[in-house]
């Protein structure tokens, strides 16, 4: 597993607020701004900063992210293919963490799946196929489907 | 505020787990690794991810990491002077956050200061001169005093 970091996903309960913080307030640009789901903010070399409404996140990453003691965060790893979600996952549960989320499809095209480290920060291995981080840093998502 | 972030922190229980996990398992390497204090690994272009024992975390950060809904995690955004620790937290304010921590001095050398998102998710924005992040992502922390 590349020691690498690629997104960070805040859960967030109001993204109109988080957009007026981060966007209108702090005249940070975002990358990709889907009202009502999610604001991705490029906040480095080949870094995203996601912030995700959290009914949306508990939704597709699990329970896990409803109860009192949950943490909406979500560290992301991407990979080149689905083979590298499942050997990553693979390698992270050998190395002693919890796999709490199979690799899986999800609804936006990709394949993703989850693992908690030894004190429950929960990571995603991700295979998005319309997103791509250049070596340059730059970061492309390919628009979406006509 | 320049749109970035340069380390995330996690506040963990218990180091020598997180390092047989991290370093032993996944076979990531540490940028600096202070038993039973912290350890950096390099996740990215100019990106830490900061492993910092969950109680010195608590005794610096602030008692907002040790209630039961506190999530220790911090976001910290590099400067690189005092002066503009402070503009930042204005700015941050000024865009509808709370300062949680007003900047002040550091038993490591450096100067920072807290304030919370809409969702309360902790930033720091810090100056440390100890620490340089270079142009082509790398990372350098001065060695420390004699």
């Amino acid at each position: 597993m590349e020691q690498k970091l690629n997104v960070l996903t805040l859960g967030v309960r109001d993204l109109d607020a988080s957009r007026r913080f981060f966007v209108d307030g702090l005249g940070w640009k975002p990358h990709l701004d889907v009202p009502g789901e999610v604001i991705f903010l490029q906040v480095g070399h080949a870094l995203l900063l996601s912030l995700w409404d959290r009914e949306a996140m508990a939704a597709e990453a699990g329970e896990f992210y409803r109860g009192s003691d949950a943490m909406p965060i979500t560290l992301a790893h991407n990979v080149d293919s689905e083979d590298e979600v499942t050997a990553v996952l693979d390698r992270a549960t050998a190395a002693g963490g919890s796999i709490i989320g199979a690799a899986q499809s999800r609804d936006w095209g990709g394949v993703s799946g989850y693992f908690a480290d030894p004190d429950g920060f929960r990571w995603e291995v991700v295979y998005n196929p319309d997103l791509a981080f250049g070596p340059d840093g730059t970061i492309t998502f390919a628009p979406p489907p006509a």
